[in-house]
Order: structure tokens, then C-alpha cells, then sequence
């Protein structure tokens, strides 16, 4: 029928096949039971293990319902998994940037910092790995919010507190805010929680296009901007970058 | 990534997107959100739609999950919507065939008769219309057996009663029976339920392929099948005919 896509209908069929009884199943009996070429039924059951769909028994190659399914509301990565799989862009974005790199992912109405890594130099810092900052008044945050229209409307309904003069308050500055950060594809926040402090942010994406998590430079305003208190376009690259060659990693096999 | 098929990401993105929060969600926000052009978003959620893992809001056209997530283990199909997409084709099946036509879906381990129609004769008939008749000696129960996995498994775990001389009761026969049936794409049952009938099915799919019933007719050996206890090839024509153009009718947009 025009309009719809087959292979999301077929995967479909796979699943309600895999529901249907406790027995777990063969590929070849997945493509008998679709009227399905074994090639095809192998694409779609390879996709569906990929995003979790699917669970492959690796002793007897049978297939099964993923746990994904039964928490579809979770992004299918936890903290861990996005660390791991950010580890070194973040450092080769450190050395690159030659400012501090946080990775992050939202919590509860706030962003967790999953990863930070120190400027790269021998000043003092501390470790703010663990630490919940706001999402409404930070970089990272307003990656996050740009793609996740059910947790920007959490956040705007619990309130916008002010941490400084440039803080986003009102409703409509945060929508604007997440409408340039979407065309553009990055944000910039300049003094908008700490005074004297910018950050530069990219979204993370896994599978499908979702975004899972976000990493950004943070440091002094003068460094990250120009005399216009416009993002550096070098630095934009290099956040940009790093945020893409993790996406690709996470949207590759799974280790 | 070679191998994996990017709308069935895309859909379990979208889907992760829907299970979010509480909010529903428009075509443009979910576009946005995963970075593709509305179109694409509009085909998937189409799609979603369509097989119940979504759902929209006629009045503000925005998509929350669909109650089809919730319960894969069902067709998605209930009898009466089965009987209601076959009523026509069963009748017009009858005149052409000049046979009985039942249509039956898998319930409990036996075959449901969820319609029932007539020979087009003067003879007397009796109602047949919800009565479970055993899958594994008749056509109708064979055809669903031979493409549901889970379900055969199941009727031979609960054991295969001899009906006639003619009944499989075997594990091996039974399985060969459901070979024959996947290959050819139709079943003939003769005389393995009731001594001197024979009956002739032909799987009935919904989107994907998935088979959610079956279609056939039942008469007196000697009009269902040739000298040689062959079924007569103009008949199997009819029933596979009649199987193909009620898929099609389920394939197709939901009404």
C-alpha cells in the first residue's frame, strides 16, 4: 500500500511471532512463517536485536522479544553504556579545544554529567563527573531539550529558575532558544548559569536518529567567544565533530 | 551500517520519542527531533499507525504509543474484525466453490470458526459459527499451524487425538503435513477429522505477512478431491484466491 514501509510492517510481524509463544525461533522459521526470503528475515532480525527489539540466544542462535521493548521509554542506554562509548572523543576533543569536555545525558528535568574531563593544562580543577546541572541554563542542556519535546515541556513546567541576568526564563525565550539550537544543529550558552562562563554543545545520537546524550566544550567567555560573544566557528567544528563520530558509534554494531 | 534497515531504526527511535512523557507529540516535533524531513516522519508514523504501535489523536493529530505495543502476543485482529474483512469473500467463495466456507483463526489451542457459510444449496446445514474445531485434523487448523510456530509447538505438547484412521497423531507426521502445507501454500485435510469430508485452506495475512487466519471449505471427499484423493486444482484455486484478496484487504488501510 503506498505510503506505508514494508520493512516496518514486516518487523512487526517478526515481533508478534517472537510474542507469540515461549519458544524462541529459527530465522528459517521467522521467513516460512512471513512467506519471507531467509536473506530478508535476517535483515529485519538483525535490526531488531540491534535496537533491542530482538534478543539472539548466542548458544542456539533463536530469537526472542528484547528487553528494549518492555521499557521503550528508557533511551536503551544507560549512563555507562554513553561513557563508554565517549571516552575518547572526549579526550581527542579536550586536546583539540584545549578546553574542559562534558558529556552528559538528562535526568530528571536536569543533566547528568556521565563524563568530564579536565582542561588540558595544570590548573586546578574538580572532577564534576556525577554532578546534575540545569538543563534549561547550560549548553548541554539545551541540547538535550532541542530533541526532546516531552522533557522541555517538564522542564518549563516545573519553572525556569534564574541563575544569572542571561539565564532563559520565560517560556518563550526557551522555545526560541531550542528552535536556533535545532537549525543550527549546536548551542551556545554564554553566561547564562555561571558568570564569566560559556559552554559549546552537540548533540549525541544513537540508532534511528535519537538523541541519547550531548557533549560540550565549557570555559571562560572570552575564550569560546568573539568580542560579538559569538561562538568561536573552530571550537562550533570540533564539538560538532566529536558529537558525530560518537553518533556513529553508537549507531554501529553494539560491542 | 550494511546489513540493518534504517526505517526500522528510525521507527524505534520514533517510538522511544512517543513513550517519552506524557505528551503527545506532532509530526513536526518528532521531524525535528530526529533530524528528518517531515515526510519521512509522516510515512513512519503512517506506518506505526497502521500496524498499532501508534496512535493519533483525531482531534489534535498528535501520536502517543498504540495499545498494539502493549500486546504483542495478540494478532492485533480480533474475530469479529477478521470476520467483518472476510464476510464477502467467504460468500462469493461459496458461490464459486458451490462448497461450505469456513474462516477460523487459532485460539486456545484449536481453530475458531469465526464464520460460517453455507453450501449454496437447499440442504439442510447447521451453524458452525463459534465452534472450535481441532487444528491439527483439519485443513483450516493446518493452514494456521504451518505459520504459526509457537501454536504447533503447543498442540503437540497437549497431544495429537485420532479423530479417524486417518488423523496425524504423530509429531513427524504432523511436521510434514505443516512442510507440505508452508510449501505449496494451502492444505487438504481428508477425512482426518470426519469419516467421507475433506476440507481445503488457504492462510488469510495481515501487514508483514503475518498470518492471523485461515479460509477455507469442507465437503464430501468426492467433490473436494479427484479419483486419486487429490484436491481438484480449480477449488484450491478458489480457496488460495479467496486467502490472497482478504490479505489484501487487511494489508491495506485500516478503515
Amino acid at each position: 500500500m503506498p505510503g506505508l514501509i514494508q520493512s516496518i510492517e514486516r518487523s512487526s510481524a517478526v515481533l508478534r511471532l517472537l510474542a507469540d509463544g515461549p519458544g524462541r525461533l529459527r530465522v528459517k522459521q521467522i521467513a516460512d512463517a512471513l512467506d519471507l526470503p531467509k536473506s530478508t528475515a535476517q535483515s529485519i532480525l538483525r535490526t531488531l536485536t540491534h535496537i533491542g527489539f530482538a534478543e539472539q540466544d548466542p548458544r542456539t542462535a533463536r530469537y526472542r522479544l528484547g528487553r528494549a521493548l518492555l521499557d521503550l521509554s528508557s533511551t536503551g542506554l544507560d549512563a555507562n553504556e554513553l561513557r563508554a562509548h565517549t571516552l575518547n572523543w572526549a579526550d581527542a576533543l579536550a586536546s583539540r579545544s584545549g578546553e574542559e569536555v562534558y558529556v552528559g545525558a538528562l535526568r530528571d528535568g536536569g543533566v547528568l554529567v556521565v563524563h568530564h574531563v579536565f582542561r588540558p593544562d595544570d590548573s586546578a580543577q574538580s572532577m564534576n563527573t556525577g554532578r546534575v546541572v540545569p538543563a534549561h541554563a547550560t549548553a548541554l542542556g539545551q541540547v538535550l531539550l532541542a530533541y526532546r519535546v516531552a522533557a522541555a515541556e517538564d522542564v518549563l513546567a516545573a519553572g525556569l529558575m534564574a541563575y544569572t541576568r542571561g539565564t532563559v526564563t520565560t517560556r518563550q525565550a526557551l522555545t526560541r532558544t531550542l528552535a536556533v539550537t535545532r537549525a543550527q544543529g549546536w548551542a551556545l550558552s554564554v553566561e547564562e548559569w555561571q558568570a564569566g562562563r560559556a559552554g559549546i554543545a552537540a548533540p549525541v545520537r544513537t540508532f534511528g536518529g535519537l538523541v541519547v546524550g550531548a557533549i560540550g566544550i565549557s570555559g571562560p567567555v572570552e575564550r569560546l567567544c568573539d568580542t560579538r560573544r559569538q561562538a568561536r566557528p573552530a571550537l562550533v567544528e570540533h564539538v560538532v565533530a566529536a558529537g558525530r563520530a560518537i553518533s556513529r558509534d553508537l549507531s554501529g554494531p553494539q560491542p
